[in-house]
């Protein structure tokens, strides 16, 4: 049987399970892939620093390039753009399969990494950089090949998952929630990739590109947080019969000129509580899919975590090793198109707005004009009054949900409304998908 | 550009999908493939019959064997085992890559097709036998393939899903619900097939053969179907807080000397609410997954239809005609291991019970002391007593559930029990998973 050699480039949560399994496991990693994949090295920074799984202290090594001289498979779990992006491209120049879950690294080069790859006829896979465990990358890539994905809409960030479903349950404010997330390890000390959505935005280029086989650059993702959402928010969707979610979106869309285009954006949502997604708690991810033939699929599963997360890096480490046992070149990247992508103002979308409003006659009437002088349907109206705090009368608290319409009409319907004299506050303004 | 010849075997409800989508979609798929996918000819019993898609006349024919004879790739969707075991035997023997839907002839020979395609170095792809549009083969046969699964549940029937999730959402009895679903076209006018479980039974059969890397004999599936389910049933799963589904459950266990075996089974099962399954409503399938490292996983979607069966079929199309193009073999099976199935008997379960008692002191007692007897432990009980209807006193309605133990303990216990001259009548017998 023949051994083909693995480098492994960083060692923490997840390259110390990688290791732990390529050590412990080997005997069925070979069975399945047909020759024995020998970790020959960790490269690291400091090879002494304590690690989550008992190595080897020799596995150990500083030099990242000497190991990757000599590797059949290199797996790069270093994270971060450098020196993991020169490290990959000197992989891929020696001819090593690269296998990598670098989300940062794939969606500010993704592109040119796989033309180099496909270039030098070497393999590159990186399931593990979206959604940890779940396989979602192979399914779009290879078994959707054959349809047309629509729109993609994932929960692709467990932390943001787990401090929305915390308010949504406990009806706590996000200041509270994510210290305790924070206590218990499910949010980072400085939680600004996270909850700013940032490091969904990185996934929500890769799955775009991948869905409508084009290039997305990581700047042309529209980016909103889940720092300004309030407890009142919560509540005011939980009436409503919806809950909130941070969602990476992916959407093939007419241009306002007829074209293609695409709009990817991550912001928070309010979707219906009977939506799929509706019913993903905690720190779990899931990805929701549409495509014309297959209809609506979903996919499910841990989202991060050293474990699960190398689970998906050696479903990709044991693919390529069986390829490179068979021979013949890896699978190529689908011939790529060019869709641009569209701002956030030209992309369709529908509103669910919260204001206070002074409770007196025609009010309601002023408000219904300007959105019909945007052009914009409303679909349903609630409105409650309550006492002023000051003593000085009632209040109206008004939540109105809009029909699908552009973005650029909903959004100058917002700021027209916040103008007039007769409305204290605009406290809420949420998009709405999956009705 | 190259041409791949593609012959068509059968032209129902998904073949007539698989032809227009070819047809219609010729220059998106060439663009994924890297060739043209020439629809050379589809083969049928009678060309003249009704299709759903419009398609050429010139296209039918009635001689596979011709067809198949000049082809690249051959997509059967026949369905049953002949004329299609061999057809598919002669596409292998011409060296031509096969793409099948047809779940009865892949439980049935599943092994030895994969064998003679493996020995022909030809692909052979199934993805749209189970679970229709749901990637689910694909990601346990590669995206797990570096991971042990352990337990696979499958909501993997359509129509009794929709069956069962009526009488949870309306209290109606099966018959009534089955009627309905024959009007609306989700059950057959002969239903066997699909509430006896036997369809789900041919897809257990696949989805556990490729997780446990082994092969399963039909025959060794236990199967009951949901025929005897009643809406007294449904009401008292609801009450303790499961949702009764019929699933396909595959799952590593050790035998009763300690040995690996392997439990396959279909059965109606209780779920609890907040389980994954428990909200996949309608004719939805969905496969939960779980795996040593990658922990829980689902995948959802449409489970049959002929557009969604289709996107799966054109996903293995454009896969094996991809490799056909930039050529070397297609992937290998994983070295097969020979796992034994275990009887139902010889499995681990946990059952909820309703009977019906007389209402006299020691009746708990001694249906304990029965429990105890058989080393079954009890998890959950309630009684709750009503008046006998020919008016001679109280019944007590008793409602058991137990925690995991042999299965053979569980039905010994029950037969037991029933002998008891105080227990009128065991009303429902019913396992349960995923707590």
């Amino acid at each position: 049987m023949k051994t083909l050699k693995v480098a492994l480039l960083g060692c923490g949560n997840v390259g110390s399970q990688v290791a732990r399994i390529l050590l412990e496991d080997a005997e069925d990693l070979a069975a399945r892939v047909g020759a024995r994949l020998k970790l020959a090295g960790i490269a690291v920074r400091n090879p002494d620093a304590p690690r989550e799984a008992d190595l080897p202290r020799e596995l150990f090594t500083t030099d990242a390039e000497a190991l990757i001289a000599s590797a059949d498979i290199v797996i790069e779990l270093m994270g971060g753009l450098e020196p993991a992006g020169t490290l990959v491209r000197s992989a891929i120049a020696h001819g090593a399969a690269v296998v990598t879950g670098n989300k940062a690294l794939l969606a500010a080069q993704g592109h040119d990494l796989s033309a180099l790859a496909e270039e030098a006829g070497v393999q590159l896979s990186y399931e593990a950089a979206v959604a940890g465990a779940i396989p979602i990358l192979r399914p779009i890539a290879e078994s959707l090949a054959g349809d047309h994905i629509t729109k993609v809409m994932g929960i692709v960030n467990g932390t943001t998952n787990f401090i929305l479903d915390a308010m949504d349950t406990t009806g706590a404010a996000f200041g509270d929630v994510l210290a305790e997330a924070q206590r218990l390890g499910y949010a980072e000390a400085d939680p600004t990739a996270d909850v700013g959505g940032h490091d969904a935005a990185a996934k929500a280029a890769i799955l775009a590109a991948l869905s409508f086989h084009t290039t997305v650059d990581a700047a042309d993702v529209h980016c909103e947080g889940i720092t300004s959402i309030t407890a009142d928010d919560v509540a005011a969707a939980q009436e409503a019969g919806y809950v909130i979610k941070l969602l990476a979106i992916a959407e093939r869309l007419p241009a306002a000129d007829g074209s293609d285009g695409i709009s990817v954006r991550v912001h928070p949502t309010l979707i219906p509580r009977l939506h799929p997604l509706a019913s993903v708690h905690g720190a779990f991810n899931a990805v929701f899919v549409e495509a014309e033939n297959a209809g609506q699929l979903m996919f499910y599963g841990q989202g991060a975590g050293g474990r699960p997360t190398a689970s998906a890096v050696l479903g990709d480490t044991v693919a390529l090793a069986r390829r490179l046992v068979i021979g013949g070149r890896g699978r190529t990247r689908s011939h790529d198109v060019t869709i641009p992508a569209l701002p956030i103002a030209q992309t369709t979308t529908s509103y669910y707005i919260g204001l206070e409003a002074k409770d007196q006659p025609g009010v309601l009437a002023r408000i219904a004009q300007i959105f019909a002088a945007h052009g914009v349907s409303i679909e349903t109206m609630r409105q409650t009054t309550h006492p002023v705090a000051d003593g000085s009368g009632d209040s109206a608290t008004l939540r109105i949900g809009t029909h699908r319409g552009p973005e650029a009409a909903l959004a100058a319907t917002v700021a027209e409304i916040e103008q007039l004299d007769v409305v204290t506050a605009v406290t809420s303004v949420l998009r709405v998908e999956g009705n």
